[in-house]
């Protein structure tokens, strides 16, 4: 496992039950930092709440939650600072959430980016990878992947390390 | 390519028509041991008796082959054994079979992981990687998601070695 | 980046928005060879047209441009030499136009495959990985995620070097 550098982004990227939020948690339990978890997670059905309880539970004490369905930018540049690491979970939430809400998707993704090049200490941001199926039908879908892709790009780009996620193993693609 | 070592498990992930099947065979062949094929897949219509048609051509001679739609855990314990490599191919169908009839899925596969821990030979398991495209509409495919991918996790922790097949190319991601 | 050969097979899988075009594009650039672009996409509808058009403004001057929707083999034999590279953007269009078109989808894939291995120049061909996905409903959609498997895997066989790329990092495969 590799240390966090601060200030530092770290992008960890990875399928549907990849794991991929466990070893995020990992990498911030490692560094010895004081944590604060992000959420962009919103409970609006039971399948949801399911979801956000697993991760609460098995993230146990010692973390600071702050929720951020909508303005994640600001809560990163608000919450980052040398001392500790902000783990972001995750990002895909985040851009379902701004389409929902009508957002301007692209703008909020480079708005973020910016955040991100001038933040003060270690941020480990988690996304689910979703390009690497059959073309949607439908246009929402497609638009979604889009996006994700897009700010993924941006982000690994901006990125001092990012890691792909399969079986729990994580593959170091940068840094 | 790699040595399998006895007693040792191998998972090999990739995606649909990645020549997974086809390197885990390879892997098996190059071993040198006696070769046992523990087949999960029902032929309940012409595409998947085409594609098991397929697999037992590629195959060739000089394999054993038993069929454990669902009592897979009990046939790896029944065949295992020094001297001789267990090749199963797929857990994704296992797992398919499983929820079809209703079965306690992560009760199944806690005891597949089990019997993997204490096998007497080497075992390469393939299945499909199903989790890195567009959140699937309904509840069924994304509960298979869930099952796959957690159960991918609990086995790449009890392995060796993990593979993940693209395009016929093996990318090591454990051992 | 690695640098092209002459003549020399290079494929670029990656998913949706991954960034592949633009690696494949850079890797093309940096070879200082002189570069021909071949275009398989049919600009069919608004959306399919600003794609188009989005590479076309990216790649900038200097690339001659040949449309090939579906005479991929014959437009590369025509352009390969060893003083210029091809670039083929990209294999999952072509599959798609064939399939359209009712064309043998495995006849056509294994003529191209042969192409390749006498082409008189460096060639890179870019293409959509797509099975990494829940298995899609239709059978359309099944057939096509076949057809690219088993093309990915012969072209990636006749290849030098084989790249995925994800969130615009590439990960070499092969070579």
């Amino acid at each position: 496992m590799s240390g966090l550098a601060s200030p530092a982004v770290t992008l960890v990227l990875g399928g549907a039950r990849s794991g991929k939020s466990a070893f995020a948690e990992r990498l911030v339990e490692a560094s010895g930092f004081a944590k604060v978890y992000i959420a962009t997670g919103r409970a609006f059905d039971p399948e949801m709440e399911a979801r956000i309880e697993d991760h609460r539970a098995r993230r146990g004490s010692g973390w600071r939650t702050v929720e951020a369905p909508l303005g994640l930018g600001a809560a990163i540049a608000a919450e980052a600072r040398a001392s500790r690491v902000v783990l972001v979970d995750c990002l895909t939430l985040w851009l379902t959430n701004l389409m929902l809400e009508g957002r301007d998707v692209p703008g909020e993704g480079a708005a973020l980016v910016a955040t991100l090049q001038r933040v003060a200490g270690p941020v480990v941001l988690v996304s689910n990878e979703v390009g690497l199926g059959i073309v949607p039908d439908n246009v929402m879908a497609r638009d979604f992947r889009d996006h994700a892709g897009r700010l993924h790009q941006q982000i690994a780009a901006a990125a001092a390390q990012v890691f792909f996620v399969a079986a729990g193993l994580p593959l170091k693609m940068k840094g």
